[in-house]
């Protein structure tokens, strides 16, 4: 039986790849995927991801579409990418079938993200790869009060890179909470869409707040500036990852 | 002012290393913290590790003495270590003093270490660097059972590796808990010594609890055996962590 329109669900460790999209000289996700694909099907394949990651980003739960018809059993197939991936830094988890009028980006409506911070006066090796690491002590209590001011539907421009091309900086955040573990600290997103470097953005800004450089009070006043400036740093990439992509099938 | 008998913390990643222990030709933790104490102190030092972890075993807390005479401010010695080493994998948390007494092996009396197991139909890649990845189910509630029977002092002979050179497999496990957090299980084990191996081959039994292959009647079975063969498989390095060494400072 040949299957078309495959969804895959992905993880990743972004921490060697120049992020998820497939650019010219540098390895990626999508390239090495696409390798993958093309040495199990014997032709040239091209998938499509609901979200580009950036370098050093990493993800639990990404969705790339294949649209090149197959005959391999759907509940095989995860499998069978593995076994084709040259490397352990990628792994498929799942693979459905979708009909035509599925769509990456249009048919998602809901994204999660988490922001990792090891909060500790030395780094931990253990750890390094997949969060930020912040040596002054952080105040958790003031950036979860902050973090609930991010909660709503808000013109994010402050919270937004430069170099975004987003139509609109109108977005809504669903949900924000700081989860603790010993030095670990989780910031968890969830939202309809995210700008270019938004969570990274909100982490700064938060972690600005738990060093008492910003107040909750301020977050509101920030948002509603639309300045870039008033924000807090873009934190780095390996603090972040992709948890999860809610779509509809229909 | 001169110090000597440095007392050293460190945490390290150990995935690209042959263990602890300087081997000649292999990349060790050791010889890399040597190299950097060398290049820092401007000559040849030698260490003394408090435990012998193994290839691929990873350390949140190691200890290891620096007898070598210097005069490095106390409280600015490890910044200065974490900036002489040539890695990331490496990280010095502590460094203090200690009289001529404490003895890196004989001053130590009680050790924990952690055994993480990622049990998921699928490998994750933001795991897999520090975890075991069991793709069958496990019985958490039936390893829980099971490790408690391996609390008290017994000989462990079963749970040795045979090219262990201990002069007596009679150990004490303090305490030995498992904890869950979605798909990561944690082995917890605290004890005053562990057997070449011994953490390792426990986990194995343990997962085959977890299993069904093995019941929490046969550990006792096991232990009084003292045959090795009875046990569960070794598991893999990874998913091993040195968590903490309790030592007595007179």
């Amino acid at each position: 039986m040949e299957h078309k329109n495959t969804l895959l669900t992905l993880a990743y460790d972004g921490t060697d790849y120049f992020g998820w999209q497939r650019q010219e000289g540098v390895k990626t996700i999508q390239e090495e995927l696409e390798k993958a694909l093309s040495k199990l099907l014997k032709k040239e394949v091209n998938i499509r991801g609901a979200s580009r990651t950036d370098a050093g980003v990493h993800a639990f739960c990404q969705l790339a579409i294949l649209k090149e018809p197959h005959t391999i059993p759907i509940n095989r197939l995860a499998l069978a990418i593995n076994s084709a991936l040259d490397t352990k830094d990628i792994v498929v988890k799942d693979a459905i079938l979708v009909n035509d009028s599925f769509h990456p980006q249009n048919s998602v409506y809901k994204k999660s993200y988490s922001y990792n911070i090891y909060n500790a006066p030395f780094q931990n090796p253990l750890c390094s790869r997949y969060s930020h690491f912040v040596h002054k002590p952080l105040d958790i209590e003031k950036m979860r009060q902050a973090s609930k001011e991010f909660i709503g539907t808000y013109d994010f421009k402050a919270f937004c890179a430069s170099k975004s091309m987003a139509k609109t900086t109108v977005r809504t955040i669903y949900s924000l909470d700081i989860e603790q573990k010993d030095e670990l600290i989780s910031i968890n997103i969830t939202g309809n869409g995210f700008l270019y470097n938004m969570v990274r953005i909100i982490a700064g800004t938060l972690i600005d707040v738990g060093l008492s450089k910003k107040k909750k009070e301020d977050i509101k006043e920030i948002i509603f500036s639309k300045d870039r400036q008033r924000a807090g740093k873009t934190s780095p990439a390996c603090g972040l990852i992709l948890k999860n992509i809610y779509y509809n099938l229909d």
